[in-house]
């Protein structure tokens, strides 16, 4: 090995200026590179080198029970695992080895999602349904300002999206969306998990949905920015109502100033929405219910939470363009939803409710941005 | 484990708004959460948890040899594997575990940097060469604005920094330093094993920096953004000349003034600086060469490059107000800083020699930052 290394060196040498501590996926002299994943027409195989390991097995989000269900991997040539499946329906899904009972990553693909402290490798399968997930032609930017909270006594991390064109129309002004994510999340996951930044720019590129701002706050009221920056947290309960209602009190008359001044963002009702998953569908629904006057679009997707008819018919009062309650018919808020609704018919207040087949994932939370985006602020 | 899994269900659905895919760390009931790294005075710990596994081994950067040096770690209590060591002196190292031959990252360890490809969990030693690589108490905004290059034919992705108060103070203007990576890297690599948000917001909150503006391009010709978004890339050799100048071109004609046009930055020589690492350190002087007029601050660090006799008369002649050249001792390009420090020295063109300990790696770019930030636009 020490010999390999030294002509590993003299080699770097020769280059002259090749960077070894930036080096990656280095193919050795003599070795065919492993590709994985790798599709071919309906099939995908994943590999992994893994010399000394006695059972290497894979665990992928498609399968039929992704917490227990794995398929077992068969050793090939040169100790690399391999295994050919089917090719699962057009989604994106995350999955990984298990190297003797160990979760490991793939470290031949650099597609990886976070959720919260976990990193994930992604199989990004291409079809109809992922065809706004992968990268557009036009690109907006994604920035990460701190706006300053009085109210939870802390600086604090945003993500802010801005379509492409924002650059080069300094006059132009743009509606906003506020994108809330769930319990765990941050203010990566909806960039990360929810490819809220590839389905805009699809969506804006193709003509169907309106150039618009994307606001995604960090919706965990004792935290300041996602645990990878590593600041130390409040103990704050995000299940207490007194939090939730500071982080929407926060994002209501802290979080919706700072942009309106920092970008050029439309200033009015008719110019603001509002949609969150799961905990963010919650602050969702308290947002609409402690500030009535602010949105005009409000979606609540596979939500926790829920309104009296009272706030219901307060929200009404106030005017909605487009309420658009969205939920999967396995989750398990799914009877929440369902209620939600009633309630709403019962107050006259129109709706949209959408929905879709499956539970509380991430391949809804992105089905469900990708069909109401389309619908906003027109 | 079926019915575990609803015993869980059961729970999530009690606990009304638990988001289960977004959820993480979860310490079960009656199980101890695992802690690693954990670092306690002057030792560190790492855990790891292979029910399964026959050898479990660690790796860490700061082993005499990390290539192939790996330290064993034993089996303790419900199969969590340990291994304590003495504290490596302050810095930031990456390891991983080996599990039967296989590299695993650390699933308790949310501190991830990314080297090209390759995930590497982090392990960041507390002290006074650290005191500046963790978070400040006020942050700047690090974005991620699209530039079009005709010169290289695509939109391509920067990273921005603004420092903290580019928000609150709209009429103000500033410096700006283009930072350049190496090879193998792209325009996350500052950032993410750079730390260079993190220096800027120290040394500027302690008033130690003039508050700047940090551009960090993607330095690969063939490459729109890094390899994570997954767009295809042109097969251009960044060790041609000619690619190496059409990127060149493409940073002194193209993202100097979109960064110009876009933010608040002061539009002359002694509001430019330019340094780079290695590949980007080759940038650097070669932006020194074809545009001498343009950079006031200019520094080559671990640089793969030179300049004749001629190249540096003229640039002297454009004026430098610091030439900062910066090696490792044991760096394979160590030679060539000593001959262009000694060109510079004939050529009267006054510069700073910054020689550290130690060769081609992260922990010297991080220190070369700290120390040359301060000295700019001042």
């Amino acid at each position: 090995m020490k010999r390999f290394l030294s002509i590993i060196s003299l080699a770097l040498a020769i280059a002259g200026t090749l960077n070894a501590q930036e080096l990656t996926n280095f193919a050795f002299w003599g070795q065919k590179p492993i590709v994985s994943p790798e599709i071919q027409n309906d099939s995908v195989t994943f590999r992994l080198k893994a010399d000394y390991a006695t059972v290497v097995k894979l665990s992928g989000s498609w399968m039929e029970n992704p917490w227990t269900g794995t398929i077992d991997m068969r050793r090939g040539e040169n100790n690399v695992w391999e295994v050919k499946l089917p090719l699962p329906s057009p989604e994106i899904y995350t999955y990984n080895f298990v190297v003797d009972g160990v979760s490991v990553n793939d470290p031949q693909n650099v597609l990886v999602q976070r959720d919260g402290t976990r990193y994930l490798p992604m199989l990004i399968v291409p079809g109809e349904r992922t065809e706004n997930y992968v990268e557009a032609g036009k690109h907006g930017t994604v920035s990460h300002p701190w706006y300053h909270s009085n109210i939870l006594g802390m600086d604090r991390r945003l993500t802010v999206y801005t379509p492409y064109g924002y650059e080069n129309n300094p006059r132009k002004k743009y509606p906003v969306l506020y994108l809330l994510h769930g319990a765990g999340g941050d203010e990566e996951a909806w960039t990360s998990m929810g490819r809220a930044a590839q389905i805009l720019d699809n969506l804006i590129e193709k003509g169907l949905a309106e150039p618009m701002i994307v606001v995604m706050p960090n919706g965990n009221p004792g935290q300041a920015a996602a645990r990878t920056l590593n600041i130390p947290e409040k103990a704050l309960d995000w299940r207490a109502p007194e939090n939730r209602d500071s982080y929407v009190k926060s994002l209501c008359t802290e979080i919706v100033p700072f942009i309106e001044k920092n970008f050029r963002a439309v200033s009015n009702p008719a110019s603001r929405a509002i949609a969150g998953l799961s905990m963010g569908g919650g602050h969702t629904i308290s947002a609409s219910i402690l500030y009535p006057e602010l949105f005009d679009y409000i979606c609540p997707l596979s939500a926790a939470g829920s309104a009296t008819p009272e706030q219901i018919a307060a929200l009404k009062k106030a005017g909605v363009k487009l309420y658009f309650l969205a939920c999967g018919n396995t989750d398990f808020l799914f009877k929440g939803a369902e209620e939600m609704h009633a309630k709403l018919d019962e107050q006259g207040l129109k709706h949209e409710y959408f929905v879709s087949e499956g539970g509380h994932v991430w391949a809804n939370w992105r089905l469900y941005l990708n069909t109401f985006a389309p619908k906003l602020f027109k």
